[in-house]
C-alpha cells in the first residue's frame, strides 16, 4: 500500500512548487493511512454474561465477557510525501501518558514535528503505543497487571520543567510559577493536559513487543523517541540493530540494556536535552542515566552525539521540546543531523 | 490555522492534476493538524500520595492523586485539501467502542472514507469521542460512573452482521459462519478488532457536550455519523440546528430527541442501512427506531431520504459499511447526495 506510482507530471509539478521555495506550498502526499500492528490473543473464562443497553432507548444486547480478547496491538498512522527525500522512513515514538498527538499541532495551534518532517520529504510513521490512544487498552488486573495512573493537571507542569518544580502549578495562570525564559506555550497548557491519557507501569514488555513488530513491518528506518520511549527506542534497536539506521533520543527518561550497548555501535545516535536540568529535582539523574548508557555505546565503538541545547544557544526548553515555541528550530537541528548521516537526498 | 493562502500557481497546478483525471494524483493539503476540544475540570481529594517508578531503572516520582483533572475533552484531526470543493467541512463521527480509525485505511489495507472525502475536496474533521482513543478517559467510578465494557473478538463478528448471528464466530477462520455474500473483508477481521477500544455506558452526556463544542469551533458543516453516534449526530444537530447543513446517518443505533424532531426540519438527512437486516436478531428494531424518528422529522416538514442499500442494488453490507469491500461505492453515493444538497462546487 506504500508504493503507489505517481505519474511523471506529478513529480514535475511538485518539483516546481518546491523550487519556488514557497513556504505555504501544499503538503503533497502520495499516500496516507493507518494500521494496527502486533498484539496477542488472551482467553478470559468463568465470568457471568451481562445484558447491556449500549445506547439509551436502544435494544439490549447480551455481552458475554468470556472468550478471546485481542490485546496489546499498537496504532500507526503514516504520511508519505509525494516527493520523498528521506532515504528511510522516520518513526515518531511518544512519551509516557501521551499519544502520537505529541508530534501533531502544538497545544497553541502551531505546526508540530509531524508535519515539519513530512514537509521535508520524510515518510513519517506516528504512533500510539500499546495501552494508549487508538491502540486501546486491556482489562486490569486480568490482563494488564496493575491499576492505571492518572495525572493531575499540576503533575506535568511541575515534572516537565514548565513550572519551577513542586508547588509551582496553580489553576490560576497569574499564580503559576513558570520557569523564567520558558519556551513552553504556557497559555495553552490546558490544551496540553487534554492530550494526557492514563498509563500503566506494568506494560513495558508489551509496548516493546509491539514497537519491534512495527520495526519488522516498516523498517529499515530512523526512530525519533521521547521520554519514556527512551527504553523502547534503545531496546527495540538492540533487538533489531540491522533495521535501525539512526536513533534520535529526545530527553530519554529510560535507556536500553547496558549489557547490550555494543549492539548499537553501528547506529548513529543523537541525544537532545533541553534547559533547566541542573536546577530540577529529578532531571540531573535522568540525564546522567542517559549519558552513562551512551558512553557504553561509545566505548563499544559507536557514534553518539549528545546535545544540551543551551550549549548550542537554544535556551528555555521544557521536557516537551516538540511543542515549545522554538520547536521548529530544534526540528531543523535534527533534520541537519539526519542529513549528516547520509539519510537524506 | 485553517486559512493559509495558496499561491495561484498551486491551484493552477492542482487543477491540471485533477483535470488529468489521475486516480493516483497526490493528496494535496493546504493544512493538516489536530486539536482537543471541550471537557471540564474535576476535583479529586482525600487520597494518599503514591511514589511511582514510571520507567524501570528510572527515578521515583511522587504522584499526588489529589487535585484537578482535565476530563471529557475529545480529539479532532483535520485534513484540509488544497483545492476545496465542499462548501462546508465534513465531520466524521465513529460508533461505540471505536475511534476515528473507523474511517481510515480499511482493516485489509484499502482506502477508507477519510481519504476518499479529502480527495473529493472536503475539509474533513475526523475525531475520537470522549472516552476513547486520543481523547483519553477518566478514572471510574470517581468520574465515569460505571465500569468499562470490553468486547471479545466474537462480539462484533456476531453483532455487526458479519457472521450469521450468535455462535457464528470461531477463532478458526475455516469454522466462521460468515453471512453469504458479505462484503466485509473477513480475512482481515483480526485487524478490525484491534481497532476496538473499551467503552462506557454512562458517558453519553459528556460525549454529546464535546461534540457540540466541536460544532461550535468548526461549523457550519455536514456531519456523517455511524452506529452509536446516531444519538450524538441527531442530538447535536438539535442543539445547533443553524450550524448543521446536512446529516448522513450511517446505520444509526441511536436517535435524537423525538420531541425536538422539528428542530431538524431545515437540515437534509440521508440515512443508510446495509444488508442482512431482516434476518438479524436486533437490527429490525434498531432500524425501526431510526425510521420512526425520521418520520417525525418529515412530519415537521423536514427532508429525509432513507436508503436501504440492497434496494438500490448495493448488496452484502455489514454494519461496518465504511470498511466493507464496496466501501467506496457507498462513499460515492454519499458524495452524490451531498452534491444534490448544493454543498459542493
Amino acid at each position: 500500500m506504500h508504493t503507489r506510482t505517481l505519474p511523471a507530471i506529478g513529480f514535475l509539478i511538485l518539483g516546481i512548487l518546491v523550487l519556488a521555495g514557497c513556504a505555504q506550498a501544499p503538503i503533497a502526499l502520495r499516500d496516507m493511512g493507518s494500521f494496527h500492528v502486533g498484539g496477542r490473543d488472551v482467553e478470559i473464562s468463568g465470568r457471568p454474561v451481562k445484558e447491556i443497553v449500549f445506547t439509551p432507548g436502544g435494544v439490549p444486547a447480551k455481552v458475554d465477557p468470556n472468550g478471546t480478547y485481542s490485546v496489546e496491538a499498537m496504532y500507526v498512522q503514516y504520511f508519505l510525501p509525494a516527493e520523498r527525500r528521506g532515504v528511510v522512513p522516520l518513526l515518531l515514538w511518544h512519551g509516557g501518558g501521551l499519544t502520537g498527538v505529541t508530534y501533531e499541532t502544538t497545544p497553541d495551534g502551531r505546526e508540530g514535528w509531524l508535519t515539519y518532517f513530512v514537509r521535508q520529504g520524510w515518510d513519517v510513521y506516528n504512533s500510539d503505543a500499546v495501552e494508549r490512544g487508538r491502540a486501546g487498552w486491556a482489562m486490569y488486573p486480568d490482563i494488564f497487571k496493575s491499576e492505571p495512573v492518572f495525572l493531575t493537571k499540576a503533575n506535568p507542569f511541575e515534572r516537565f520543567r514548565i513550572g519551577q518544580g513542586a508547588g509551582s502549578y496553580s489553576p490560576d495562570p497569574a499564580k503559576q510559577r513558570v520557569l523564567p525564559g520558558s519556551q513552553f506555550p504556557v497559555g495553552a497548557y490546558d490544551n496540553f493536559v487534554k492530550q494526557n491519557v492514563p498509563r500503566w507501569t506494568t506494560t513495558d514488555d508489551a509496548i516493546l513487543r509491539a514497537y519491534v513488530a512495527e520495526i519488522d513491518k516498516v523498517c529499515p528506518c530512523a526512530i525519533l523517541f521521547h521520554s519514556q520511549a527512551g527504553q523502547f527506542g534503545f531496546r527495540a534497536a538492540q533487538a533489531r540493530p540491522d533495521k535501525v539506521k539512526a536513533l534520535i533520543a529526545v530527553e530519554p527518561a529510560g535507556i536500553g540494556d547496558p549489557r547490550q550497548a555494543a549492539a548499537l555501535k553501528g547506529i548513529p545516535v543523537l541525544m537532545l536535552y533541553g534547559d533547566f536540568i541542573a536546577q530540577d529535582a529529578r532531571w540531573p539523574q535522568i540525564r546522567k542515566n542517559g549519558i552513562d548508557f551512551t558512553e557504553g555505546i561509545a566505548r563499544a565503538g559507536g557514534k553518539v552525539e549528545v546535545v544540551d541545547l543551551p550549549n548550542v544557544g537554544i535556551r528555555g526548553n521544557s521536557h516537551m521540546l516538540m511543542m515549545d515555541r522554538n520547536n521548529l528550530e530544534i526540528a531543523a537541528l535534527i533534520q541537519r543531523w539526519l542529513e549528516g548521516q547520509g539519510l537524506y537526498h
